[in-house]
């Protein structure tokens, strides 16, 4: 997917984001603010693909700023929060193979819900579990997971990834014999899962964590390692989380890739063409 | 007022929102943004002052999308709203000139208000009357309003020239010697008043309308008319309305202006020291 004209501005409010968290000296922020407008400029084309050129901008802004992680601590409250919820939910629902997947599409919404009361979150993810999924090829995904050897799953954030450990749960549990790798970030992006945080949140109780070798948001093809390629080339299935890996993953139209992720802004709802909001399990033929 | 960290994002959200007022072409907005991005890179640095650069901005956005008066739409609604709450406080209110001067600060909420049920805003204009102004030089106004001989007002948006009049009407009636110039805009840039709004309107009523001389938000003085200066250097008191006059006469502290405000972003707040949404009557001495 290409940036559409919403692009510019969430990524510039991201940016924004990243530097208050950075530093609370209002003249570097100030500077900071500044160099970003530059690199907008020198990086932000109409073939830019939004992760890609986001992550490539956010590196540079956390090298201007000298972090390396500004969004740990609000990383870390947002495991804590998923976790809460997600022990709530084991002791109120029987959590099937299909109520996993909702739930693994549902705890997406993290992203926006570290203000959240973790009893706002799950009445959330609550109502979020009577909705259809606006786009359904999960038939297709159980199918192909009963003849799978290899499941590569791309995780998404922070958070979210507490709901993909009950999914993957869920799946050993139906499918055994699966080879589970679990793919994580390289280092610190935004509020993406680094495989750190992914053996921090324990994923790999459930499969082998593994690293895209890259810092870039999503599985940016020309950018990832060899070691990361072969898994991704020997996948029978993938499941991809998230905007970020629909993003760089959606041009393929890979039919073994299963994009599973809730509609959060107006660009990739409009290139899925659901409505904003909408919870998708897509597949390519 | 320089630049604070905030202004970047503030203002690509204001190109946004000039793009999609201006074509539904989403390839033609994508290209537009790009433009924008580029914009900040060349005009955006830490000395700029945000009305100026902005305003910079937007026109060189103008023309790369072909439009004059992008926001004509919204500024006639924004008339209409407030010309309709206007008529009903004036029925409802003995609007002496204390009364008059604070609803033509409050009057200053209407940037954001198109949304607004005519019954909301009557509602929050009336909640506001009850607050304190958090800077009141107001009586100092007053006192120096006696004294005078020329009075130049500066208005800012549309929507808000309805409770100017309203301001005016009471001056006008309190001090019927004064000579009243009110100046606008030479021509459109996003939701402030023009001459051609403000006669619109029926400012001409009340006083001599006259043009900066310049499309830019606020009293640039490098920029202005010398007609226009004529009468800046000419006038005893000068009024100036909203964020933008503020901006760019907020540094020359001449104790002749007097600040009529509220204070709607956190850069302008800081630098004035009061609190989000305060309601200010400010001069320097």
């Amino acid at each position: 997917m290409r940036v559409h004209y919403e692009c510019l501005t969430c990524q510039i409010n991201q940016c924004q984001k990243i530097v208050e968290l950075s530093t609370d000296d209002l003249e570097k922020r100030k500077r900071a603010m500044i160099f970003s407008a530059k690199l907008f400029a020198k990086h932000f084309n109409e073939s830019s693909i939004p992760a890609v050129v986001g992550s490539d901008i956010f590196l540079e802004l956390y090298e201007h700023l000298g972090v390396d992680d500004p969004f740990r601590g609000y990383k870390a409250k947002s495991n804590k929060l998923a976790q809460r919820v997600v022990e709530n939910l084991k002791k109120k629902l029987k959590i099937d193979l299909r109520t996993a997947l909702k739930l693994a599409i549902a705890g997406n919404v993290i992203d926006f819900a570290v203000g959240y009361e973790p009893e706002k979150l799950e009445k959330d993810i609550l109502k979020m579990l009577e909705e259809e999924l606006y786009i359904d090829d999960s038939e297709r995904l159980f199918e192909k997971l009963g003849e799978a050897k290899v499941l590569l799953y791309l995780t998404d954030n922070c958070g979210e990834i507490c709901f993909d450990k009950l999914l993957l749960e869920a799946i050993r549990e139906e499918f055994p014999k699966l080879t589970i790798y679990i793919a994580g970030k390289e280092g610190a992006i935004i509020n993406d899962a680094t495989i750190s945080d992914l053996k921090e949140a324990k994923l790999d109780e459930v499969g082998n964590v593994i690293s895209t070798g890259t810092r870039i948001v999503g599985v940016p093809i020309g950018r990832v390692s060899d070691k990361f390629l072969e898994i991704f080339n020997r996948a029978d299935v993938i499941i991809a989380k998230g905007q970020g890996n629909f993003e760089t993953l959606g041009e393929i139209k890979d039919s073994r890739v299963f994009f599973l992720l809730k509609a959060k802004c107006k660009p990739v709802a409009r290139e899925l063409n659901v409505p904003l909001g909408a919870m998708v399990c897509k597949a390519f033929k």
